[in-house]
C-alpha cells in the first residue's frame, strides 16, 4: 500500500457548495473522505471491465418449503468450492429465508455463479453486488 | 454561477495511480475534470431523491406499422404540452424507429410521462436518462 | 419476424395480483404486454453481454461559452462517421445545452465512443442508454 | 399466499426464441420460473418507490487496522437495533475485512443506515441491495 498524499482539484464554487450539502446529508466527515469513494467505486467498475479478481456477495431469498431447494443451493455452492468463503442463513419467517453468500473470483466466475443460483426455481428473488479485495484500494 | 476554486484532497497514492490510469484510459485530460465529473453525478442523484426540476431523456424504440402506434405517442407528447422541449426521430430500418424525447420537469412528472409511453402497445423498448438543467452545475 | 405465438406461464395468484396492480399503475393496458417488455429488456441485456450491433442514445449538458467545446463534440462524431445517426441539440437556457447523440454500433464500439466525449472538459453530465436494433426484437 | 394460477401471454415466436435462448444460458428450467423472477423484480421495484418494509443487505469492505473504525461499525449497528437482523464477518487477508449487515424496515430507513455506515472514515467500498421479505412474494 501506497503513503498518503495531497493533490489539489480546481472546481465551480457552486458545484462545491452542492457537494457539501449533499455529502454533509449523508454524513461523511470530510471532502477528502467522500471523494476516495467517488475514486474507488471507479476503480472497482474498471476492476470488471477488466476481469479481475473481485469479491462479491449474492443476497437471495427463497422459500425453504420448496421441496430440495436447500439441498440444491448448498450443492450449488459447493460447486464453486474454492470460490464460496462464507454463507449466512436468516429466518425472516416461518418460511422464508435469506442467505448471503460471500464470494471471491474473476467477475466472470461470480456472475457464473451468480446465475445458476438465482434461476433455481423457488428462489423469489436475488441481486449480486460486486466489491473490492481490499488489496488495491486504500 | 461562481468563480472557480481549488480544494485539496488527501488519498493513497495507490488509489490515486489507479485513478490516473482509469481516466486516461476513459480520455480525461485532467483530474479535476473526472472528479468534477463524479461530482456532478452525486449532485444529479441528490436533486432526484429531493424531487427538484431536472431534465430528462426518453429513448423509444418501436414499429410504426403498429397501428395507431404514431398516432398515440404524439399525443401522449402533446398531453405534456410545456415539459416536452423536443422529439428527434430516427429511421433504423423500414419498420423500426427510434425516438429521443427531451423534456423538463420535476422528477415525478418525468417519470410519470415515461411510465405512460413505454406502457405503450407496440413499444419495444425505452428507458429514461435523467440529467441536469445545467444552471446549477459548473 | 416471426408470428404471434402464445405461451402458459403459472405463478402465485398473490404474485399475479400484485403484477396486474403495478402494471395498471404504470398504464399497460394487458400483462402480455408488460411481460414482453420484461422480455425484451432481458434480449437486449443479453445483447450488450454479447457484443452485439445494438442502438444507443448518448446524452450530454454542457455550457456552450466553454472555448472550442462544441467543436471538439463536432469533431468527435465525426470521427465515429459511419456510427453516428443523427443529434438533436436543445438551447436549456442562455449558456447550457443539451446533445442527443444517436449511435449505432457494437456495445464495445459504442462504449468507446460515449467515454471519448464525457471525458471532455465542460461537458458537465451525460449518459449512455443502450437500446436494440429492433430488428429482432417484435 | 395463494394457490398456483395460470395465465398465457401472446408475443412474437422469435422474441420467444431469444427469451428461450437467454434463459437457457442462465440455467433456467422454465419459461414460468424465469417470468415470475422478472415479476418478483417488478414488485420489489415498486415496494421501495411506496417506502414499504423491505429486507435489505449492506456489503462493506473496510481496513481494520484502522483506528477506532470497527467500534464505529458496531456502535452504528447498534443504534439501529431493531433494523439490524445478522451481521457476517469474513477476514479477506490480513488488513482487509468484508461484512454484510442484513437488515429489516421500511425503504428510506434502511438508506439512512446505509449511508451513515458508507460515509465512515476507512470503509473503502459498499453497497446496497434492497430485496424482499419474502411474505408477499410467491
Amino acid at each position: 500500500m501506497g503513503s498518503l498524499v495531497r493533490t489539489g482539484i480546481s472546481l465551480d464554487s457552486e458545484l462545491l457548495a452542492r457537494f457539501d450539502q449533499t455529502i454533509a446529508k449523508k454524513g461523511y466527515g470530510s471532502r477528502s473522505e467522500a471523494i476516495r469513494d467517488l475514486v474507488r467505486g471507479l476503480a472497482i467498475a474498471s476492476d470488471v471491465t477488466q476481469n479481475k479478481v473481485v469479491v462479491a456477495t449474492l443476497t437471495v431469498v427463497y422459500d425453504h418449503h420448496r421441496p430440495n431447494l436447500s439441498e440444491r443451493l448448498i450443492e450449488a455452492q459447493h460447486h464453486y468450492y474454492g470460490k464460496v468463503l462464507a454463507m449466512t442463513h436468516v429466518h425472516l419467517d416461518a418460511r422464508n429465508c435469506l442467505e448471503v453468500i460471500i464470494v471471491k473470483g474473476r467477475g466472470t466466475e461470480v456472475q457464473e455463479l451468480a446465475d445458476h443460483i438465482l434461476s433455481l426455481r423457488g428462489v423469489k428473488h436475488g441481486k449480486l453486488v460486486i466489491t473490492t479485495t481490499g488489496t488495491r484500494l486504500k
